[in-house]
């Protein structure tokens, strides 16, 4: 058992450790003195991208079914505990990890890890859970399917990257979750499920030492502190993902179109994503932006007009979505590539890289004051980058992007070929003008 | 000048300080030391309810148009001078309050004093820019259109209070706001947008002092701090909206039927508002409670499933939401109707009490935690209610609700006539006996 502090603790971050349990069980801490609540999170680097074929929206359905019971709680038991403390107990599945959550009163750290650790090492599975939660699941992804702007987005992800497992919507679909049997589901928990691929981070009035004894005891108590040798698949986005170009119409009798135009990004190690994040908070980051300006300031043509960059392993996304009556359409995706070959023309106006620069130090620091910010924050980290930045060294980095850096990533990112997205009342018409 | 203070801060709650400017204007805040920002409000206290029919939707259109311009600032410098800061800065309309806020570091509150000052005392509502934005609201009505679940709220609030303002839509209609013009807008802004009708709620690392006297001096630069006398026009749901019942269908090509079944709730000042808050924690509140277990958790029929209660000035609403598939809705509004009826019956459990009133208790304190909530709780009090009941008052409260008093508020509440509201592709599928 190896402890490590990975931040002193000062200018407003807590102290943060990390302490690795001899199975690979990595507990890592963030200690808030001056709060009375604490998040617990237990995150498994396993997603939706890392399913094959025969596993599509297994990750995510096994998220469902770890809170239908393990052999000493059942489903109410599970809600009850945690609810009835006044907490809250939920979960998420991304496309490259699975997380697990609570947050409570500071004095109800034990519950919280108990029962966290309860459902994460000894769920159940039952046969009968798995059907009526299938049922479940077919709700959500219908759900998602009357919502135009998630629709969009899902969308969008299957033109940039085809058929392969990271541009397939994460609940899967109503096909690949009536396939997929019990069994298939419990050995993938029984395959990933483990300390290695495992993190439970913690933010809040503790301390790090009680978090470890905590979750210690409950992994023993459930057998699971040792298991086997695991870790995600090799993560590719396949050939191609940066050179595909391609526009995807669902024709729906939507009252506004809605609009996802983009490109691969940069993945999440990338040192350029300081410099891309500047450049996202100029053109769309918020109401000064440029697309906001021109889109609704000046011209009124949408309400929700925005840029926005996400980020895996090994590439990312950069999207501009507006939502607009489907007579502007043409109009709004002018706009758009306008403002994108002008960025790339041009560059940004000093002003801008300044207030861009503000937008990013604020979000950070304002985006930090509660436990769950924090839980997460220190939590992916640990499971997603190889090193923990603190807060400062982030800001510093920030600070640090020049002008020459944001316009080389403007000319790289922009120079790729587009890909285009669009939901909206539009029969059969063609768009593939618009990222010509 | 008169300052009182209405908390004197302990057990993790900050000094609660309220200074009534000679004009009307009160200035409320919360003083938080261990935080690193500040949340700034300026409430005013007229909602969409409060609209005659040629003012349909100028509330809501008039919070768009307060970030276009005033003398010194036009929409591009308003949002770049909190942006450029890293804060961010909005507006919400709401049926009986208008709210303009933003979250800045504790430095930078000067900066957000000003900027929210000027637009709230100055505005230009220039003809131009209502046209313009005339677009924007257009666009953003038809956003909720194309959302199933926002639009059966909408529906619901229709059905129960038929055609008075506070059954209306915040957003007014397209045809409302194809309507409304210029000069009528700033009719109503200069009505009503007076220190008497204004709360100015700051909550973070400040001293009230200072806060005081930036409001001040802010409001007395606009030539602002005196104004005519104002007050909001008196505020009844109208004859029969207790006793109305009815059924709105709305036939839509949708993947899943959304519902909401309710019947009007209780006043904002009404005593029992506690015991129905327990009711409606064990009926629908949460994971535990006994329509997410009955709904989802046994049956698998939807993904969401909830009961809620919304409080205004005379009356209230308590409804259930559910979404699931057009097939299920009939099993679905079964299990509805026998759950109110058992709970009409039978009461809660002792169990369910103890874990409603934790559920309560929790969701109060952990929301807390941040700049924004509190200072959203200090506003909205000064303005709604007669008293601040400080947080560990709330607690009391709710800790003294009796199972008695929790079954005398179902039997009232629960044997009003209900009101059923469905989205879905129902042609006209007769509905009447799922409220009979």
């Amino acid at each position: 058992m190896t402890t490590t502090t990975l931040h002193p603790g000062r200018d407003g971050a807590g102290v943060v450790k990390r302490t690795t349990l001899p199975g690979g069980l990595r507990v890592v801490t963030e200690t808030m003195p001056t709060v009375r609540s604490v998040a617990v999170g237990m995150w498994v680097g396993i997603g939706s991208r890392d399913e094959d074929p025969e596993h599509t929206g297994a990750t995510h359905f096994l998220e469902h079914l770890l809170f239908k019971g393990t052999p000493t709680r059942d489903a109410m038991e599970i809600s009850a505990s945690i609810e009835g403390i006044g907490g809250e107990i939920n979960a998420f599945t991304a496309k490259e990890y699975t997380c697990y959550y609570a947050r409570v009163l500071d004095e109800d750290l034990p519950i919280a890890v108990d029962v966290l650790a309860d459902v994460v090492t000894s769920s159940l599975i039952d046969r009968e859970d798995v059907e009526s939660e299938r049922g479940v699941i077919l709700e959500e992804i219908a759900m998602h399917d009357d919502d135009p702007s998630d629709v969009v987005h899902e969308q969008f992800a299957v033109a940039l990257y085809g058929d392969s497992p990271i541009g397939r919507p994460i609940l899967g679909t109503a096909d690949s979750i009536n396939a997929l049997g019990r069994d298939r589901i419990a050995e993938y928990y029984g395959r990933y499920y483990q300390p290695p691929l495992t993190v439970v981070s913690v933010a809040g009035n503790i301390r790090h030492e009680d978090v470890v004894e905590l979750v210690a005891r409950a992994y023993e108590r459930a057998g699971a502190l040792q298991g086997p040798a695991t870790s995600a698949p090799p993560r590719t986005s396949g050939p191609g993902a940066e050179t595909r170009s391609g526009v995807r119409v669902l024709d729906r009798p939507t009252e506004q179109a809605n609009l996802v135009l983009g490109t691969t990004g940069m993945a999440r190690t990338d040192e350029r994503r300081f410099a891309l994040g500047v450049l996202n908070a100029a053109l769309g980051g918020g109401m000064s932006s440029r697309l906001f300006q021109e889109i609704r300031e000046k011209r009124g043509l949408a309400y929700s007009a925005y840029s926005y960059t996400s980020a895996y392993a090994d590439t990312g996304q950069f999207g501009i979505y507006v939502g607009c009556l489907p007579s502007k359409i043409d109009d709004v995706l002018k706009i758009c590539r306008d403002e994108v070959a002008r960025v790339v023309a041009e560059g940004l106006t000093e002003e801008e890289i300044v207030r861009g620069k503000g937008q990013m130090r604020g979000g950070l620091v304002l985006g930090l004051e509660d436990t769950g910010s924090r839980m997460s924050r220190i939590g992916k980290n640990e499971l997603v980058y190889d090193e923990l930045l603190s807060v400062d060294e982030v800001l510093a980095r920030i600070e640090a992007v020049t002008a020459e850096e944001i316009s080389a990533v403007a000319g790289d990112v922009f120079n790729r070929p587009l890909t285009l997205a669009v939901i909206g009342p539009y029969g059969d018409k063609d768009f593939s003008h618009a990222i010509a």
